[in-house]
């Protein structure tokens, strides 16, 4: 059931049915899609599971099938950072998004129609969960490593709580051991945006296209501005201003006046090109499950953190931080990093000092690449 | 003409008709909203003229005529830092706010409606003129000392470029010598969320109550945000819950549904109790006409930023930003700080390390008085 225009490379794992979720609801015939790099060994033991942000679908990076660039096209691959000539890499995408797994913009077999907002609420562990169990589909009981960045970096510390002993190292990237009150403040504002759209209908809009683009707009411009940081977009768009050309196409684009509130910036072109590209291709209502669920994430929820490490049977672990991270600040990271030691699992923690905030991962790949190739060399 | 609540302590000062503003357009009998405290002296050399940031009226202090705390209550007064024993003390209403000065919800005396969209592009430098204006009303031609917090901060200091020999003193609060990408995307945002509301009707709304309320509250909810740091919120808020009854209270106040997307943490009730009392008060196409002046100024309009200082006939500068603040960082402090110093005028720079961010002036009292304090009496 290809979803995707990547979908010739996306492969499909049918969940266990019923799939439980922690909040209490299930999910009937639900799947997982991934896609996967490498070859997977004979006794099963170089499987990298990689969870993502919150809004990348499984295509993490090119292949024969799918030629397109993935989302870390230069970290995946022969002789890269998680290199494919040794490790077989498995992207998955979350449960609850819409680029093949199951989430509130699929059908409900039960009812032949979309979830919508009948879905069930959906936690961190959950995507943890599932994603192990596309592992499990492939025979992989035991990981090499599992790791992610942002939402994925949570997934990841999840997955030690609700998969001991499912993989012996772990990499968190930019994630968080539970939500903080200014994340949160800003996720709540980008649901806030979206819901007090019209054009939401109380999550009945027939698809993305006709649904609440102008909330799913202003959620994905607050996201990209605090996903970097004030110093690198001093330094890259500074005072720069549209030519009246420009002012007129990312108006249009707007669908709104070149003149009066129009946009003036350099800076606005790039939010709104960022965007219209969002907005097109993510389902609003899987975006509020989403964005919700990281919220919601407290690994005190399992105990007391340190104890719920030392259950989680790892061998080893990375944790790395970007100085000028806003979402996911660095203290959060040396906590992670803290408790990891204090379980007694031998831990690196990595804290970058880049300028491009909660994205670096995205971008600073000779910092991230080093840090990742020497981790999972040793 | 009493406007606001606070009226029976607010005075008018007419300006010059026709006012003419920066951007090309002009106004007619128009008039700037204030409030002061303290004796002039004789020779009129003791008045200090104080601008505010984006939201506040002129009632920055109480008095006999109106009891209501003012927004910088404890600053202002007999012994506190603007000691109204010495100073006489004059805080202006933004030209183009909604608190009695002319502005986009004022009539136009030429239409006898409201201006709306019909007002002209406002600049930061009008409102320093204006600003000026009603001091020169009081007959006084020069100021002790012009200051302001946040856009009154970009504000004093526009006015040291368009008033030269205006103020002996200048005090630039968490100003900025010019917006930059990451204030304005943030602002354009802002704007985005208001304009984007169908009840925003191209400004023609009735009155703020029944105007872009979902807009206005996601606009300030976002300042709210960026007003503040994600370290002073994890102190105050942590991950605390709203009770099931506050959570009914608070989706109520939003008019949304307590289950599903509504609020859950003790910070998105706090954000909802800010919003709800700025919807009320702020007329939204004043908002709009606000924040886009605050993305156009850039003092380097005026010429070399160290020549336009020296043409300024300053004797001498207070500077303070903080750490912390995201929007109006310390190094845009450091940079007035520089071109003040490089004009030969004698500065101070305060770097506080309050971890309250912006709104730092508005809590962090203590240090803000002591190195105001300290200037002024020096």
């Amino acid at each position: 059931m290809p979803e995707t225009p990547e979908a010739s490379a996306v492969r499909f794992a049918p969940l266990p049915s019923p799939f439980r979720l922690r909040k209490g609801g299930w999910l009937q015939q639900a799947q997982v899609a991934y896609e996967c790099w490498g070859e997977l060994n004979a006794d099963r033991s170089n499987a990298i599971l990689l969870f993502t942000g919150l809004s990348p679908s499984a295509h993490a990076r090119s292949s024969a099938e799918n030629p397109e660039p993935g989302w870390w096209e230069k970290m995946i691959g022969p002789g890269l950072a998680l290199d494919t000539d040794r490790w077989f890499v498995m992207c998955v995408n979350s449960l609850g998004s819409c680029f093949g797994s199951t989430g509130p913009a699929s059908i409900n077999p039960a009812t032949g129609r979309p979830y919508r907002l009948s879905f069930p609420e959906l936690s961190v562990e959950d995507i943890a969960r599932a994603g192990y169990e596309a592992a499990r589909s492939l025979g992989i009981e035991k990981l090499d490593t599992v790791m992610g960045p942002s939402l994925g970096g949570m997934v990841a510390v999840a997955f030690a709580a609700v998969a001991p002993g499912g993989a012996r190292r772990l990499v968190s990237i930019s994630g968080s051991p539970g939500a903080l009150p200014f994340a949160i403040s800003l996720r709540s504002l980008q649901r806030e945006a979206i819901v007090s759209d019209p054009a939401w209908q109380s999550g009945n809009y027939l698809d993305p296209l006709h649904g609440p683009q102008s909330g799913m707009r202003i959620a994905r411009k607050l996201g990209t501005i605090t996903y970097r940081s004030a110093e690198e977009w001093r330094l890259r768009f500074g005072r720069n201003s549209l030519t009246p050309t420009g002012r007129r196409a990312v108006a249009q684009a707007m669908k709104r006046s070149p003149e009066g509130f129009g946009p003036r910036f350099d800076v606005e072109s790039y939010l709104e090109a960022q965007a219209e590209r969002f907005v097109r291709v993510f389902d609003p209502n899987c975006y509020l499950y989403l964005s919700r669920a990281l919220d919601g994430f407290d690994l005190r929820d399992h105990g007391e953190p340190v104890e719920v490490m030392k259950r989680a049977g790892l061998e080893s672990a990375l944790v790395i931080g970007v100085e000028s991270d806003l979402l996911f600040t660095i203290r959060e990271q040396a906590e992670i990093a803290a408790m990891l030691e204090q379980a007694g699992v031998p831990t690196r923690f990595a804290r970058l000092p880049c300028i491009e905030g909660h994205d670096a991962f995205l971008v600073d790949l000779p910092r991230f690449d080093a840090a990742i190739r020497s981790f999972l060399n040793s």
